[in-house]
């Protein structure tokens, strides 16, 4: 099970519920109500939010156009065609048009949409294709898809949830495995192949990221595995994610100690886990994600390590490991049931650093945590 | 070794002979030439050929901005400096600007440019950044970096013809195992599952695909693998292709029997390895792409199954899998040393279908392949 073998976990979720047919009519009215015209959705997340087909992102195009009134249609290359109708998006009876390698799909897709006055482009469309369409359809203000799709993806479905809960258990399991690996003489590198594999073990089809970040290197929260020699008395970050064959997302972040850790570490440490734990108290409908982004920080600044969590709170979690909503200072926006994202402060005053992350859905009742494995610092002798 | 854990393989190759130095200041020069003020490269092959940054694709903008006469600098989220001052990039005194999460990067980057008439972007960036860029250069018109970049990216350096040999020598070794994991009662799937273990366990970092397409599955040129179960007479199509550490990519095709095909298959196959021969022959410095697609063409038609070549005949391979220059009828381009691209001609008159593809590159006397895995059709036992 890797990559390109990948299907969605038929024990606890079906596609139907992932992909429902409804999707098409939701995005047509979400579109109008967003003041576009039509969506051009080439592959990548909201394509297979829509019609759930997880298209190859190939240079030839590949576009789903949803007019806002009017009847969708789905523009392939032709040897791509048999692919489309396998996928979800062939169950449920779209326009499918397959084009031919001396053809101009721009051109098709233009002529079918007629004079469109506003489109709404998907977000991760390549500009290859951005600027073919702006030439194909010369009238047409372009603007995102996000527009439309934003609110609708950013509130996760029952089944999504469950899906994103699936990632959450499959990548605590690969966490609690880490102590095992983790011993003084290992390299991050080392320590992040063991990771690699687990995770496609514990179930994803993909591996996202697995930054394994030790001493120093714990204080750039982006790290990437490297060749340094776990030692005793270092702590490391660990944050991993991956992809699942039903095409949702896990990321989940905890710090380690190898031996005994400085005591200014353990000071900080207990820190911040009380300002994850203050923001996740903090959700709930109706809160704008900056107030948890702030329910974070209080503690940290309170405690004078404020000018050491240098990142924002956390992020959407769902298709794709970023998307809405973001938990950061500037949004305003209101927090809605069945959103689902990260909370993951960290200090890193250097020479080392903690992060800790989980992913909870914002439920009526408050949030809902995905991730489930200890927050206490877990250490392994040295 | 796994995605995230990906160095250059340093037996062969180095960093700075893949990525020297002097690329920056070519790109400035194409740029000048194709008539954009700067070039702006967000993540993807673009950037990291420039500079050699396997940057991460984020909603978080990085951004290289390259004038065509000025100081080119590196925009990138305050996380990830580190990790661009770890790559290639950081080495070379590039300007480093990094941005907080509360900054606006766009208006960073235009600020810095000044107003320029005409920018090239990065041909797969994100619609997303490509209005934001739009709304913070006003007055400059968007055009594709490739215009600037693809004729330099096309012709590959002797270092990179080493790293697309040492890709293709990977994928080779993957192709000698296959016939021992082909027999009657076993999927399309675990077939593909053994061969995506192996492009891993062979030195690429990343599985890009694994087309498994048995008896009339053959017939759909990118069918993934599903749960056909093969049998007696079956034809195979096995086309795979990986990253390698390098950045580089491999991509092969070979067909296979499971006992003893029909006769008529054995027919066109032959008719087939005569086609891919003939284009491999009619590769040389001056010749137009397209003569070598028609040169692929005309035995396939002369013996009937023209219409069951249903593709072009082959794109260039190089920190992409599919890149200029293209092998398809109106592609005028003369080949050029260096030009490094597939040959793959396909016949698939179903109810099964065959497909022959080696990366080559173009030398002063002619075309060197990359693969040398047997042409002959391999048979195993039913």
């Amino acid at each position: 099970m890797r990559l390109v073998v990948a299907a969605v976990n038929e024990r606890n979720i079906t596609m139907p519920d992932l992909y429902p047919a409804s999707r098409l009519a939701d995005a047509a009215a979400a579109a109008g109500r967003a003041g576009l015209d039509a969506l051009l959705l080439t592959p990548g997340p909201d394509l297979r939010y829509v019609v759930g087909y997880d298209a190859h992102a190939l240079e030839r195009l590949t576009c789903l156009a949803i007019p806002a009134s009017g009847e969708p249609f789905l523009v392939v290359p032709r040897l791509e065609v048999p692919a489309a109708q396998a996928s979800p998006a062939g169950q449920i009876g779209i326009d499918l048009i397959g084009w031919d390698e001396t053809e101009d799909p721009y051109a098709i897709v233009a002529g079918r949409l007629g004079a469109p006055a506003a489109v709404g482009l998907a977000d991760r469309m390549w500009a290859l294709m951005v600027l073919r369409f702006q030439a194909a359809l010369p009238g047409a203000r372009q603007e995102l898809a996000s527009r439309a799709l934003g609110p609708l993806r950013a509130r996760k479905s029952p089944a999504e949830v469950e899906a994103l809960a699936e990632a959450a258990r499959a990548i605590d399991r690969v966490h609690a495995q880490v102590p095992g690996w983790l011993r003084p003489g290992r390299t991050e590198r080392q320590l992040a192949a063991d990771i690699t594999d687990a995770i496609l073990a514990e179930g994803h089809s993909r591996v996202d990221f697995a930054i394994v970040a030790s001493g120093p290197n714990a204080a750039s929260p982006h790290h990437t595995a490297a060749d340094r020699v776990l030692r005793d008395g270092d702590t490391v970050v660990v944050d991993i994610g991956g992809t699942m064959p039903s095409g949702y997302c896990s990321d989940c972040t905890r710090t380690y100690a190898v031996g005994t850790p400085p005591a200014e570490f353990l000071a900080y440490y207990q820190v911040l886990k009380d300002a994850q734990e203050a923001a996740c108290a903090a959700v709930r409908p109706g809160v704008r994600a900056e107030s948890v982004d702030a329910a974070a920080r209080e503690p940290i600044t309170a405690a004078g390590f404020g000018a050491y969590f240098v990142h924002r709170t956390g992020h959407g979690i769902g298709l794709e490991t970023h998307e809405d909503p973001y938990i950061v200072a500037g949004n305003a926006e209101p927090l809605m049931p069945g959103h689902a994202f990260s909370i993951e402060p960290g200090i890193y005053p250097g020479p080392h650093g903690a992060r800790i992350e989980d992913i909870v859905v914002c439920t009526d009742s408050g949030a809902q945590r995905l991730n489930t494995a200890t927050r206490e610092l877990v250490s392994v002798p040295a």
